[in-house]
């Protein structure tokens, strides 16, 4: 005996959520065949429905719904920074605060080789594209990472390329904010870390 | 600034799922959308799927994808013992210890007004329909339920049902094992468990 195929099936694909382990994809699998079966029906015209209208704007790869972001065809921003985000999450967090009037181009992610995750993955050659192409207004980057290991190493890989186009890059730190928590620092802590941005600096001629 | 219609939908459809708040919700939203949408397809496909498939028995509410489950079809089980549990999970922590050979009645739940889950969400009027039917077999019904205070009131419900039946009733207990872990429990505990069953008896005439 065991649950059965469709069911087998739900549970293995439930894993694929972060931090869903085999336990928690079985009791998430039976909560939604045994005791909630509408709700899962919402969830998955949700899921699909999602899955078929949001895409990565073609310019930043902030999830969109139109052909291009709101941010990307706001006239009114600032388009010369560019503030580079591991998640939509964090350009949420900075939108919420106030304090940046540039664009964003968001990574989702960030350099992990284990994983297959490369610049490829991450849209940095899309990025080099952007800032190298003939109608190029960005002058500086701002890279909003956070202080993990693989965010400074991809921080890191980032400026190195920036530093072959020669435009000016600094390092924008909300310490102890991980990426994904941006939502949560609070309107000062974000102009902080704006006004004290790191250069990373390139040797200009 | 906020996520896209469909992004928002999704964060609140995740959470229907137990112990999902809304930022577990936007954390997972943004994992299937930015990072994994292939993974996201398939779950969205095995969702669908086991929604479409997956019903509950109509003898003794297990999920099943056949018209009737396979321990409900198997003519090698006593007919005469009928062991009711609160979820699926718990029937199969039961059917690996191999130490029960009766039927099964899955409540899918226990009794929670505030939740509106009444005697009829828990299917109790259909398993008192299937033990006054004319072909009814049963002999005992074993209560199989955890020691949480929803799980003693509906045990006490269902034996009060049953007392009208005039058909034994027993209370299995695995102490410390809440519903959904009986999978954990070692088989000798499930052995103890049924040998140890307590009488919950009904005045015989």
């Amino acid at each position: 005996m065991s649950y059965t195929p469709s069911t087998e099936s739900l549970i293995k694909a439930l894993q694929i959520l972060p931090g869903i382990g085999v336990r928690s994809a079985q009791r998430l699998a039976l909560h939604l065949l045994e005791r909630a079966p509408d709700d899962a029906k919402s969830l998955n015209h949700a899921l699909s429905d999602a899955l078929s209208k949001v895409k990565k704007c073609p310019s930043c790869r902030t999830l969109t719904e139109s052909p291009l972001c709101e941010i990307c065809t706001d006239e009114a921003r600032d388009s010369t920074v560019l503030c580079v985000v591991i998640s939509d999450a964090d350009k949420e967090g900075l939108e919420l605060s106030g304090h940046f009037n540039g664009r964003y181009f968001v990574l989702h992610g960030v350099l992990s080789p284990i994983d297959g995750i490369g610049p490829e993955q991450l849209g940095i050659w899309q990025l080099v594209d952007k800032l190298t192409a003939a109608d190029n207004s960005v002058t500086e980057v701002l890279l909003a990472l956070d202080d993990q290991m693989e965010s400074d190493a991809t921080a890191y890989f980032i400026n190195e390329q920036l530093k072959k186009l020669k435009i000016e890059c600094a390092r924008v730190r909300f310490s102890q904010f991980k990426s994904g928590t941006l939502d949560k620092a609070d309107s000062r802590i974000i102009a902080d870390a704006f006004a004290n941005k790191q250069s990373l600096g390139f040797e200009h001629d």
